[in-house]
This record gives structure tokens, C-alpha cells and sequence, in this order.
């Protein structure tokens, strides 16, 4: 039975929920989902399949997912990379990035170059807000994440894919089908077209809050920050 | 080789430096820490074993860190109940407060009673930044931890310790010896006199302000948020 999915309006509410009534930061519920997206990672490639991991982040909170798992994936051995290029000014994600700068974490300005010479990729492009357009610089680095060799674990959604209606049939995004895949919180719609290894992160979710918004507490085990579930 | 320890005063200075120029939010390493202690919970005791674990909790960051670490453990399937009898009006506990109300997470007013009917127990009251006198009502629920043949795990210090000097050679606290502790960030002077088992957590220390204060990044495994090192 595959769990049960988040629309894109559902999952902003639900967050704007968390961090109301829900009495959540925004830095505890980032450092809960970016912690998973690290533990998927572990999973899906540990540190003897090759220790560099390219971050690519977003402007926006997906980018924060990412920029917190790059901190704990570099304290697992890994030896991180982030691809940042529209930082925001937001004071959250420029701690998370100062904290990354204070482990010697390089960012690069050059997407090519560091995606020829990385074993891993973990896109925290966009999440669950994105709909329209891919601006830039990002077509073309989702175009190359489409075309690499390299695996990638996607971050809430394959970046450009539609939060509710899947890979999009026109764009940089055509064809770009990533290897692995973690929802946060809860799958999404676009999950139904996901063929790789998919896994949900963010164990913070109440019993009530998920009858609520009629989702599934999904099966983690033990301590477990994340978890495998069978793909749709 | 036993890990250098952290004295209260440079604790407290290193704690001022990650929430300044190390750029968290206590929110962030309040989660990390209580994680720890989570995750150390279930490799001393597991569900198996009782799920029941009452979490006392005392009126600063000790407390909360007890605070954070009961709503793991409600995640992990454990049935957590919280004494927290001086409770701060301090924003962040209430939120930290609020999340376990909503996962129904009962607040115990009788501590004996609770005691009474507990498989385990956390000692949440006092951390590093203890000293002087143990006010009410905690003389009299230190002398029921000493007491009691619930296991305990104390963080940070075993409440009443002198951080530097060890157990007290009189008052509530004297005899009093927890069967763990988790040492958060660094093991303080007191692990001197523990002859239990010692757990440190916390792993959000870089290389560099390890170097500045004199410390050792402890020999986390994989993903663990916490590790046993050898007693002293």
C-alpha cells in the first residue's frame, strides 16, 4: 500500500501549521528534514562508494534541507561540495551557510567543473513550493543532472517536475529522472511517476496532525530519521 | 585514552561562541542535543526492555533538552511522561512544551507516583551551569533518583554534581550515582568520579573550535548522534 500523498497547497498549510498551533522554528523542522535527507544519503551511497557530494541548493527552503544535510553528511566523513548560486538574505539560510563555511565545506561557482569530479549529487533545487518556471541559472544544471552519470537523490521533488502532475513534457526538466527520491514530511502527488528508490524523512509528524491532513505516519524503524518505502 | 573535558566556564563560553559567531540558533542545537539523548535512551534501554521513561526536566536548558528528547522518544514508540515542575515562561520551552502536548504526551504533577510506575528514567534537571544550592522541589527528587532502582540516565552531569569537583560530599546529591550519562558536546571534569556508562552527544562541533577549547571530536559511528566512550 503506498502511502498517502501531499498536494502542494496541503503541504504549505500543513507547514504553516507546524509552525503556528504546531509551536515548530523553522530551524528545528530544517534540521529535521535536512538531518534525514543526510541518513537517505548514507543509505543510498556510504562513504566507501566515494566520500565527495555535490549539494546543489535553491533560493528557498528546499536549499536550507540541503545546506543543513551537507553539515551533518561532512561530519559522517563525506566530503561535501554546495552549489548555491542565488543565496538568499534570508539570516536562516546564511547561518546554515556560515556553519558550513566554519567545517571548511566549499562552495563552488563552477557547476560543470564540480559535477566532474563528484561521486554523489543531492538536488535541493526546489520542493514542494515550485510551480511555473525554472529560472536561472538552473535549467542548464538540471539539464546536466538529467544527462550525468552520477546518481542523484532528489530532495521532496525531482527539480522542475510538477508538484502535482509529475515530469514536465516540455523543458530542461524532460527526462530528468533521478535515482532516488526523499519526501519530506509526506510524499507528494508527483511520487506516482517516480520509478528510482524513494524514501520520507521529517519524523516529526503528530498522529493527529496526520489524520488531519489524512497522510500515513510512515514505517520508521528504531531511530531511524528516514525510511525506505516501496516505490508507486 | 579518555576525551579531554570542557570545565563550566569554557562550556559556557563555547555554547556563547556557536550561538554567535558559530551561527546556530539555540533552537538548532537545543534539537541535535536533545537527539542525542534520545538515540542514547535507546541504546541503553530499548522499547523492549519497558517503554515507559518519565523525563525530569529542570527549569533551563537541561530541562529542554529533556523536553526534546521525550518527543523523540514518543517518535521511536516509547511512552514518555515529563515532570517539569519550575516551568520557564521562556518562549522557546513553551514551544518545546506545546510539541509534546500534541503528540499527548502527559505532564506528571506527582513525581513519586510517577516514579512508581516508570520502566526508566531521565535526569534532565541540572547541566552544566549548575552550581550553589539544588532549590525546590528538587532536593527530594534527587534523593528519590538516588534511591530508586530505575535506571537512570543523568545529561550533561549528574544533577547536583559540582561540575568541576564531582559528586557532593553532602545534601540531596550525596550517593547519588546515575547508571549513564551523556556528556553533550564534551565530557565536563566531573566524569572523573562516574564510573557508569558514559555517552557523549551533541555532534556539531567542527575540527577548529574542538582545537580552540582544547577538545576531541569523539569517535561517532555512521549516523549516530551519540557514542559510548570508555569509562574514566
Amino acid at each position: 500500500m503506498a502511502l498517502r500523498a501531499l498536494g502542494s497547497k496541503a503541504a504549505a498549510a500543513l507547514d504553516k501549521e507546524l509552525m503556528s498551533t504546531g509551536a515548530f522554528s523553522i530551524d528545528q523542522l530544517m534540521e529535521l528534514a535536512g538531518l534525514s535527507v543526510s541518513q537517505a544519503v548514507w543509505k543510498l551511497h556510504s562513504p566507501q562508494k566515494g566520500k565527495r557530494i555535490l549539494v546543489v541548493c535553491g533560493p528557498g527552503n528546499n536549499g536550507g534541507d540541503g545546506l543543513v544535510a551537507a553539515r551533518h553528511l561532512r561530519h559522517y566523513g563525506y566530503e561535501p561540495t554546495i552549489y548555491y548560486p542565488k543565496q538568499s538574505k534570508n539570516e536562516l539560510y546564511q547561518r546554515l551557510s556560515q556553519q558550513l563555511r566554519d567545517l571548511r565545506i566549499p562552495f563552488t561557482e563552477d557547476f560543470m567543473a564540480s559535477l566532474s569530479s563528484t561521486d554523489y549529487l543531492v538536488d535541493a533545487i526546489f520542493g514542494f513550493s515550485f510551480e511555473g518556471e525554472v529560472r536561472e541559472p538552473f535549467p542548464a544544471v538540471i539539464e546536466a543532472l538529467r544527462d550525468s552519470k552520477v546518481p542523484v537523490l532528489a530532495v521532496d521533488a525531482p527539480s522542475s517536475w510538477n508538484i502535482e502532475q509529475g515530469p514536465p513534457s516540455d523543458g530542461p526538466g524532460k527526462g530528468y529522472h533521478p535515482d532516488a527520491l526523499i519526501s519530506l514530511t509526506a510524499p507528494k502527488p508527483l511520487v506516482k511517476w517516480f520509478k528510482g528508490r524513494h524514501f520520507v524523512g521529517g519524523r516529526f509528524l503528530s498522529p493527529e496532525m496526520a489524520e488531519k491532513y489524512g497522510l500515513d505516519i510512515p514505517p520508521y524503524e528504531g531511530i531511524d530519521q528516514c525510511v525506505e518505502v516501496p516505490a508507486n
